[in-house]
């Protein structure tokens, strides 16, 4: 049994998959016989000693894990600063490590993470603690720098082009007499990925989408309502799949255009396919629908891909190993070696590399015109929602999705005072 | 083989399931050697005499069409007035089902379909025209009477359960630093069966959904709030899901309360979801995030139920049956003839009985504080939300969804010029 605790934690929005990758962590660490801890919601169940012990759990529901969406261990929105400017939390993080011997840190999440996990080893060099930090990644975002693609990003990717196929039947059905212009909004603030995605539900100018929006180009409405005009003209209808975080010229996100008050005053929450959706209505005429799904689409266990659910766990597998050959900072990523047919591997990857670094979708990916995916898009993207891995269901027709017990270990700190 | 032809058509909103009843009714028609065309956009294409030859198609289309939402043949949003009122379109309908004598209409729809059908059979009748006309049960609200449940409910109410447990765990995982509130708009202007369908996602007054509004309780926004509050002190986090059609105390939409014109003049759409979000927002503080599926839910056939399949074949099987024993003006319906173990038939039931009817849900599947569903609702539910039927899914990673040829026959008669 190697001496000391292995602590994980989750961080940022949750995935279909990184429960996957913790069920990996837990059973490769088991296989090992290194006890680990979880932080309850991320990194702040370090700071405030709320430490989940995993060795309560029994087999059956951490197998489980791989097939359960969400964050088992809570996850959290805290992203912290620099050393100097956030030393007393890194040093309390150090404090909590020492009280529970821990000289292995998992830490489960995207570029914010990555620098955690970073500085976090720096800081524990600096006071001559031993200590092994590992970066996991995770984020539907697929915008990590140096790995080929993210957990969690291929089973959104698939549920958004299953999603859009399916609604896309659904209005060309009954275009004829009712809905002939249908939005879908896709998350993404700062990249195209998911919005990018949608684009492999359907082949060629006239199946769906017909158009996608981009964050990656400015939005020009005018282009915009001629492209929609055009399309119900030609087909008969016209589905739009617009990334949330798409601008105008200026710079300006439209998500914000719609939105402000209602006529009674009341915050009215805007949104890119409601917006899109009204103005299409006003300019066009055109009947119009619209969908939001929102937490949905990273949620969607019970669409998840093969293909990430595999990379999923493999990146969990690899971060205990790393951890426990000591290679410090840094995080397993996922290396294509083939398209055709697709092939990959786990490699080791400094930290320094990925810590907050946003890897842009690849000019390349979007087709001139600005409103659809490129070949080169599709031979990268179709590979990462390739497979079916559907959850085991009950009886009563939902899937079995487990909750944990998530105990903690007894405090030996005084409460933290962040 | 029986003389004449059977005219299918499709009609109203549809689901992910009512391909699956007409593939059922081709199979069952070419069994007896019977031709079957089906009506473009439904109704409309018999008005204008646009009438797809279905034995164009291979047989692997036609069993496919079993796993494709949508509507193969589209479908249409036209009401037939009264015979009177109406009287030259009927007598269209009749001229061009003698035109290419058509002896059996199956018209597979909600109350007004059967509406139409009934009318038809006595026109008909009343000009000595020998017609069989069959109403087919379809559609995801529920509402049709005398049938034990709607062929199309069971699968959008899988989708909704189903995604409400996994949104839910995201929530979960997230709320001690980000989104507290999440609201998602589940369909159904009339009546709530759909939102009641995810209160199926959980149990006890802890799990999520925490809160559910039927359009069958008059909202009151203060009540609402005060449990939203008391549901994020208690759990941390709150589940709402809406009917789009709950109404404040006066009969208005609360749908229409957002919408209205945005700070540029725009029309700002509305519905129930960013609304109540919006509300919570100023006057909880709390962070929320709100989902709207919109059509994603009716046309989800990758999570499509196992009964809610087998039941949308039946009717479509037993439909031709009735038709070619001449059983003039009526539906298959489900009749349950168990609870536990679940176990239904078909039966026959006259037209005149459902047409224009609207079932509501009964007082008795809502919890006495009128946020939750009862143990009676649950054990209706449950049955028709159990098994799964995934569809095939390709090398690419998409389901294999079917697009059939709909190649027309040639036309007979003039231009209508309806």
């Amino acid at each position: 049994m190697a001496s000391g605790t292995l602590l994980y934690a989750q961080s940022g929005g949750v995935t279909a998959v990184i429960n996957a990758t913790a069920s990996a962590v837990i059973q490769a660490a088991r296989a090992r016989k290194v006890r680990v801890l979880a932080g309850r919601n991320g990194i702040l169940g370090a700071l405030r000693e709320e430490l989940i012990d995993t060795s309560r759990e029994s087999i059956a529901s951490i197998r489980s894990l791989a097939h359960t969406p969400g964050g088992a261990f809570g996850s959290c929105r805290v992203k912290l600063k620099s050393l100097d400017e956030d030393r007393a939390k890194y040093e309390r993080l150090l404090e909590v490590f020492r009280a529970h011997d821990v000289r292995w840190f998992l830490y489960n999440g995207g570029n914010d993470s990555a620098d955690t996990a970073l500085k976090v080893s720096r800081l524990a060099k600096e006071f001559d603690y031993p200590l092994t930090c590992i970066g996991v990644p995770k984020t539907v975002d697929n915008d990590l720098a140096v790995t080929d693609c993210c957990p969690g990003f291929g089973s959104a990717a698939k549920y958004t082009a299953v999603s859009v196929r399916e609604a896309a039947l659904d209005v060309a059905a009954m275009a004829d007499t009712s809905t002939k212009v249908f939005v879908y909004e896709a998350m993404g603030r700062h990249a195209g990925w998911l919005a990018a995605s949608a684009g492999l539900a359907g082949n060629g100018p006239d199946e769906a989408p017909h158009i996608i929006l981009f964050p990656e180009r400015p939005f020009v409405e005018k282009d915009f309502f001629a492209k929609v005009r055009a399309t119900v003209e030609r087909v008969g209808y016209c589905v739009v799949v617009a990334s949330e975080g798409i601008q105008d010229g200026s710079g300006r996100f439209v998500a914000d255009a719609g939105g402000g008050k209602d006529s009674f005053g009341h915050t009215q929450l805007g949104g890119v396919a409601s917006h899109l959706a009204g103005r299409v209505k006003d300019e066009l005429g055109y009947k119009v629908h619209w969908a939001l799904p929102d937490y949905l689409q990273r949620s969607a266990r019970h669409v998840a891909s093969k293909t990430d659910l595999d990379q999923a766990s493999a990146v969990g597998k690899a971060a205990v190993d790393y951890a426990l050959k000591g290679m410090n900072a840094v995080m397993p990523v996922i290396v294509r070696t083939s398209d055709t047919p697709y092939r990959w591997k786990i490699e080791a990857a400094p930290l320094s590399k990925i810590a907050n670094k946003e890897k842009k979708m690849p000019a390349g990916f979007i087709r001139r015109d600005g409103y659809g995916i490129t070949d080169k898009a599709r031979r990268y993207m179709e590979p990462l929602i390739r497979g079916e891995a559907p959850p085991p269901y009950g009886q009563d027709g939902l899937p079995r999705y487990v909750s944990l017990k998530n105990l903690e270990v007894a405090r030996k700190l005084p409460d933290w005072e962040g």
